[in-house]
């Protein structure tokens, strides 16, 4: 039970498996990991594919021989162990060239070279055969908002999405562009810090329909918001272009912990959402294994990762199917056919009508919900100790 | 010096100087000031209008007889004292009925009640000569997410507004309407939890062009987000509807604090942006007195808000003719008109030039932009011991 | 299963499932309830006892008839149940008259009232034979630092709490005092805002060894720290007199959710930790129903509470019995014998002993001490899926 | 005017202003500065000493000769530009051996390890002159709360400083240690998370009396919590044995601001408290450059926290000396002579003559303390747009 398959799409990047535990106050903890090493463990451990940074598969200074080299071993090592590469992205941030912004930087030169970087690597990634393209402005943001560049700087942002829009179609790469929203770190603040400012983003591009959102959620989960609820909006704009999955903590530095491993019912809210809703792109974990371990650590998180998700996959089914769950949801509801037909779609007559109407207020505020009943009949759910659960099934 | 004038359009809510110091854990620590005395005293002060819910002003249960006279005495008032009200907007939060939502209640009775609250409030907006309606959705948010209604819940929201859009329309009200969002409280989770989520929510709308923001200091800065650079957001999508103007440490409890009480350089830049932005709108303090003050305390509170946007209004032409900033300014910026000329506006030739591009990026990681000395400058300005100061001026 | 009895000790306040409702932003949505049919309702879920405020059992202006009335009617209802008052305390924060503070007022006449009004109300505890007597100074802070008061606000807090434990000794109270820390709201800023704030506190009283520690989770919670360990500190430091149970999202206003209902793991820990630590006292619910219920969703609260504790409390016995878990755990620790004796209880030998010993720093920065499998293991435990589940057993 | 001397006792460490901006997501973006390079800049920028952790001056596996030869040489450099060493520290967070922890590992060697380096950077640090020993356990914490090892840690961790306490009276070393508080970050939750915790744990301390705490601004502030009233405690408490001064916003990763650069108040109230209270110790620079900066940006950050700290101070200067905030000072305080002599020194007598005295709490609730127009005022000499600010001197 709870064996990932390739149809499962679970997809890791790169960097996150090979990780080597690096972090501001400390050395590796880790050795890296060959590229070629990592899909093959990963194919091992059933997961669909693998997502990358050019940087992360071809170093920042090579040449135009060595890069084709090591693409093609890549090309070949994926096709040997049946991964794809269903996303690519830019390495925007770990270069000092970029530590003031790239595509947003008050000097001209690096947003140019933040421009041609990424097209190259949107080269690369058409030839790994990637159809989503993502962007994580990690260095687009401020510490000093003396500078007064904040809306240069969205204009700049723009422009550039704007040209590559352009450059994809022009070179038929057909790309769809996935932004990826994070409020702080490694910048005092991030432009465009949550799901919904890259939403509201996203309708002023161009070509806005080429254009969604990544969202993460550590990154919404930092700025104290609910990860479920910022999904959910992207899901009803149609713009759940990619995923990423992990956990955090509220409040404090970006922790890309395994997923499930810190909330558990917001972890659940989101895989009964995203299952529900159809969204049948890539499951990707954007986490990597704490710096305590080795990697036989990596391989444990990798695989909790996606056990984690395919057992609240699991309890979202149990959840459905439940019948004293389904009955506090109905009785939670109430309908009212003539009601909804005045309120949805305007005319003068309805309005008047509806402003016409004697509403019981005093009644409407006494009815319970029963939500309590409901939370703590989830909590069980979750802890496994109603009926139908699993495990009780799997003994039966 | 820094007395405010109608000229600087500062305005406040009935509820705001009115707040009687309830809190969670205490009772009111001061009386209720009535609607026509608090108009008389911000006419004192020098404001220039004052905005309500329609409960502010009129008793939730009023008849219309009660109702046109109270109104009636009220733009007597106004009218006496030269205070407009440019800003109206509903209470759906303080009664029961809109216990676990208004437009996203889940029960269908609920929403409608709230539909005709708010027609009748849009009613009462446009008598007392109101421009912009403000949404702030208090309520509408979840603690149990248990519940499955997040996607129904947005497009319940969705169709409420475009009801009433069509209804200012068809009264021709011309009403602007500005969505004001909120992290939390008094909800676990608010829907639209940031700026930008209202942003990305609006481009959903039947008549976005209607819809604007009501963007608040305190509600973006709860969520730890950079208030300025929501702003600028904002301003860059042309949605700058309105502004609530107040103060608050990140991470907490709505405080609701004085302008500049808190995060003076926040502040200062905020004030700086929609001054250099061309804003032309009220500049709203949605904030009260501590529930420690008395009456006085109330009118230094609203004295203060007024007092410190002007000082602030004035650091920032002190910014703007400070030579040594002025040249930090410029030293920051590295323009290139031929790159700029090859990164804006796509064509393949254009691709093709840049990709071929030789860049040094490691000269480009090396260059200093003079952003610590730049801030330190800004600072110091700020705390009036530069010699441009106000305070020297005042003096020579 | 999982059905509470008194011996689990199970406590709830007043205050608590007679919550009302009232918030911030709106009016209350639920009767009050008299405090002797909570009681009868909770000796019905199986309660062990009700904790109080004094004025959530005895208004604030009721003469000594009035009072010495309602205390032998709610003694004569705590018979008659067979519950048990083990805890009280003060309400220094309703009243307007401690709007700026209690014991930290800087009003003179306002810090011998808050001394008055808590030895009135340790006379009514005593009489209900409450052995626990906490202080939560609620209003104990400021928002104004410019105030200038804080060294003498915290000799003022000393100096009450110095009188008020002679006071119970004198009057042959026995009480054990419990000081109960919040980072913040209502005040801006509370005094000894953490729970390790209030153990240092208490290393500066007179008679320290009768003051230890009330820590809620929520309120640590609340400065996104993390309240197992903040109970560890308290253990090691034989200081942990009370504990009140709730949840709560990090870095909002205090929800006091339902236990269980948002931190699963932590909640989980912080089970184990108590039951494993031999704490014998009230396991004391301070939380509220939402609002958005009525009086049925407040007894699906408190036996939510109670049930969550329960299972939990299973869960930690089966961690307990986990073979892999506890061959995880085993092997996670390295025991040295010889450097265990050089490193406890200093002697010059030993000193120089261990600074000539060699190290291998490489191979203990090596070391996997398999932390993501364990977590992993844990999560699944709690999500009810290994094989030595409850329900696995339960149907066994 | 606000040029530094070695009389205001300003520090930094070799680490603070040595920082290479390396960061999670990037590679260093300065050169590092050498020891004797870094001493002779601060020297002219008018520091008054240095601070180290052991490896900031010698390289962890550097044999005993190349050690005595770098602390020679940093000596000389030191005399030669007249500065001292007031504090040192051991680095037990880079090295992978500490990845989980060093006092409170699970693995006895990783112990008694940490306990020889430190003994051997007590060794250092004394002859170097260091008089303040600070511990800041950056790597004592946990992520994964199933370890079990919370009790045992700190057990861990109190002996470890009982064992050092010991040496550094039997090397006639004369150390007074610090302890340094932080909430998270490297590890998801860190022991002793808030300056109150560590008050909290020195109590249970052996030699309690050799250990105080070194608060640091950005740390308490990272967890929401207010500095000043962290400080005010220590200092209540006789436990300011050393301060880290920098800056941070709240509920966010690390940031080490330069002083002053964010949240202007809370910095002056800061300064305000130490200079009032007398501390006479060093001001210590916890902070770092921007990582956007090179090396001139380096010094500009320097001198900018040292100039902050010096116009703070003289502000606070000009509050004592503002007549009209001194009269809003007077008035916000109720001195009763009488009640002040009841409360204070319990006698039964007292206690019944307190119990028994009328107070009318209506009239209390009902006083105005000014703070609204006291805050205003404190502001407004911030902005230095008050009469007798230092500017209008400057020109008198």
């Amino acid at each position: 039970m709870y064996q990932p398959q390739p149809s499962d799409k679970f997809t890791f990047g790169l960097w996150t498996v090979g990780a080597t535990g690096r972090d501001p106050f400390g050395e590796p903890t880790r050795p890296p990991l060959s590229a070629p090493y990592i899909v093959e463990k990963l194919a091992q451990l059933g997961a669909y594919g693998v997502n990358l940074h050019d940087n992360d598969l071809v170093p920042i200074d090579a040449g135009a021989g060595e890069r084709d080299r090591i693409v093609r071993e890549f090309q070949q090592t994926l096709g040997d162990h049946g991964l794809v590469v269903p996303m690519a992205t830019t390495n925007l941030f770990t270069d000092p060239a970029f530590k003031d912004g790239a595509f947003t930087s008050a000097d001209a030169r690096v947003r140019a070279y933040a421009l041609q970087k990424t097209m190259r690597s949107m080269d690369l990634g058409h030839e790994l055969g990637a159809q989503t393209y993502v962007f994580w402005g990690g260095r687009e943001g401020t510490e000093v908002d003396a500078s007064g560049k904040l809306l240069d700087s969205i204009g700049w942002f723009r422009d550039s999405l704007n040209f590559l829009a352009e450059y994809s179609q022009s070179q038929g790469y057909g790309y769809r562009f996935a932004l990826e929203p994070k409020p702080n770190e490694p910048r005092g603040d991030i432009f465009f810090p949550t799901a919904g400012s890259m939403l509201g983003f996203i309708a002023t591009l161009d070509q806005s329909e080429l254009f969604g959102v990544n969202p993460e959620f550590a990154h919404d989960t930092m700025a104290g918001l609910n990860f479920t609820h910022a999904v959910a909006q992207i899901i009803d704009a149609g713009k759940l272009f990619h995923v990423d999955l992990n956990d955090q903590k509220m409040g404090r530095f970006d922790q890309d912990l395994r997923f499930g491993a810190e909330n558990i019912k917001s972890a659940f809210f989101l895989v009964k959402l995203l299952e529900d809703s159809g969204y049948d792109g890539p499951r990707h974990f954007d986490a990597h294994a704490l710096r305590t371990e080795d990697e036989v650590g990596v391989w444990a998180f990798a695989r909790g990762c996606m056990r984690t998700y395919l057992i609240l996959k699991d309890k979202a089914r149990q959840f459905d199917e439940d019948p004293e769950i389904q009955a506090a949801l109905q009785a939670y509801r109430v309908e009212d056919k003539e009601l909804s037909e005045l309120t949805r779609g305007f005319t003068p007559e309805k309005a008047r009508t509806l402003k016409e109407r004697a509403f019981d207020r005093v009644a409407l505020g006494q009815r319970g919900p029963g939500l309590e009943q409901l939370d703590q009949l989830t909590v069980e759910l979750l802890l496994g100790v109603r009926g139908n659960s699993v495990s009780s099934e799997a003994h039966a």
